[in-house]
């Protein structure tokens, strides 16, 4: 285990207020260089030379100077799920066969995966919907690392990449959001459906192929090419201030047709949350989920939001894992997730 | 109403200690006044002239002196249901159409119901497993009614009663007693059978014909002929014995192998308690059902027998329709019980 550092640290790129529905922004670039075939198409030796040239240029960045630079093949199964609950791997990196590697700047607000579908997957942090602070952020890093890295490029398509749905940009923004209001009045697939219409995909909180856990969804662009950035993030504060009249209008009615109810969701999952002596990872998902509801609905809950993304962040089963520094089983887990809650409640 | 003041009586007759199984006695004896058809042979007019008879006779008794004397016809529906609710009274008599009565003493320890399927239903509450001291009191009580009414006697039967089961002594024993060790580790079915080989029958909280609440039950004897009341006791106490074994072992073995699950669901269920801004009644009976068994357990929750006991009898639902003064639909008598419970556990 050598991420293990990683287990005890708050992330820093989740909004704290809770009066927001959107949690945090993120942008990704895929980039390849000029010369190389893309990573599936090229043997072992090759990807191992291509990732060695791209540790070597990476570091000669002013920005990336503290990064960490991490071989996959030199991490076990409990780092590797780490990163992937950090978000900051994919699963089509950590599990793959690939000579693969990834770069973590000190902050963990930049990082890049070198040999996963693409040469390079640049991702950028941000809180909230911070989508032009993070857009700037995600251009400069681009613009630095083409100053020694050559992109694959084409005139009439942009930028190549291994798969073309992310052709010509190679861009994807997404925001984190939490949509509690939506879920408890099924209106969710519409949302879903709309957002498709428009060009939009709604992802899980683990993103692609994941499933909705406690409420929290990913919205990105589906489309790369053809398409400015700032076009991109302009439909997505579109969707987001829908999203928030939808979910207080929701809210709204709730509270005046069923207030008890809420109420007593709300705070059954808190009091469950303070004495459980065991707890699975979804089912705190959706405890923090009612209580996140319940503090927009004004519920006075003695909980701050830097707590509850504390809580519910180091909480992922790898995390757990690697605090305890062995392999556990699921109980193990879920009984080593309730006391770190109780811990973190008291302090 | 005019029961209203039972509303916020706690019972006299439930033990408050959380160490044993056993929390009440009830002895019950039927007997019928000589030279009257049964109850349900009489007409109105008969029974009404009965029901004047028998309260004359009653009030002349001084151990009875204080007792309150209820005219069915005068109740409304939640007194009648709150008599049933305090276990003063049957559902026989409650809802019955016949010219009835009920006698309650000032403790609620002593109530004879009159004109239910026999003329007089004397019944008797003690505390946990008070058998011996309950029939004493039991016998006092019929001997002294038998000074001024003429029971109907053959010399070949005993006592004789409108159904054939009660016929001979007229004597129904039984415990309430709290088995959530046998409940929740599925051996109750086994238990309620050996019961039924040796005589004796178990039913709900709330008596004959009544769902398990809470995994509470009601033990008696099953025959009333040809058997004495030493003997029904000895039967009793052996088989509170074995029940007491039995739990004691499924305790053991349940903190032996899941320890961590006992205690989840006990906290759980306390917190809940704690909480809730709404809860039903069959609800919260199984909520202090896993309390109890916590504190068997060993496990410490801050909260005692007494409190449990008060929680529980008091948050039935005609007494809180009672204390609320009106008809309350079912979501206002769960919300009126949460705010109850929690004001219980403040004090």
């Amino acid at each position: 285990m050598k991420l293990k550092k990683f287990a005890r640290k708050k992330v820093t790129w989740l909004s704290d207020d809770l009066n927001s529905l959107f949690l945090s922004t993120r942008i990704r670039i895929a980039r390849n260089v000029e010369g190389f075939l893309f990573p599936n198409r090229l043997t072992s030796p090759q990807q191992l030379k291509l990732r060695g040239k791209i540790f070597q240029d990476l570091k000669k960045i002013d920005l990336l100077k503290k990064s960490l630079l991490l071989k996959m093949e030199e991490l076990d199964t409990t780092d590797r799920r780490l990163l992937l609950e950090r978000h900051l791997a994919s699963s089509e990196l950590v599990f793959s066969e690939k000579i693969s590697g990834l770069l973590i700047s000190q902050n963990e607000i930049i990082n890049i995966m070198i040999n996963e579908e693409d040469h390079l997957r640049i991702q950028i942090f941000g809180k909230g919907l911070e989508l032009f602070e993070t857009l700037l952020l995600s251009q400069r890093v681009e613009n630095e690392i083409s100053q020694k890295i050559k992109f694959a490029y084409d005139d009439e398509f942009g930028y190549l990449t291994a798969c073309p749905t992310n052709v010509g940009t190679g861009l994807r923004i997404s925001f984190l959001t939490h949509l509690a209001e939506l879920v408890l009045t099924n209106h969710i697939g519409d949302v879903m459906e709309s957002l498709s219409r428009i060009g939009l995909v709604m992802r899980g909180f683990y993103g692609e192929a994941t499933k909705p856990l406690g409420d929290f969804f990913q919205i990105s662009n589906q489309i790369t090419l053809g398409v400015n950035p700032e076009e991109i993030i302009e439909k997505l504060l579109a969707v987001s201030r829908q999203l928030n009249d939808a979910c207080t209008k929701q809210r709204e009615e709730l509270l005046k047709k069923s207030r008890i109810e809420i109420e007593d969701r709300v705070f059954r999952s808190f009091a469950i949350l303070k004495e459980s002596r065991k707890i699975s990872f979804a089912e705190l998902m959706q405890r923090i989920s009612d209580i996140r509801l319940g503090l927009r609905c004004g519920f006075e809950i003695p909980v701050t939001g830097e707590k509850l993304n504390e809580i519910f962040f180091l909480s992922q089963p790898a995390h757990i894992e690697a605090r305890a520094g062995k392999k556990l089983s699921a109980l193990q887990r879920d009984v080593l997730r309730s006391a770190f809650i109780k811990e973190c409640l008291k302090k």
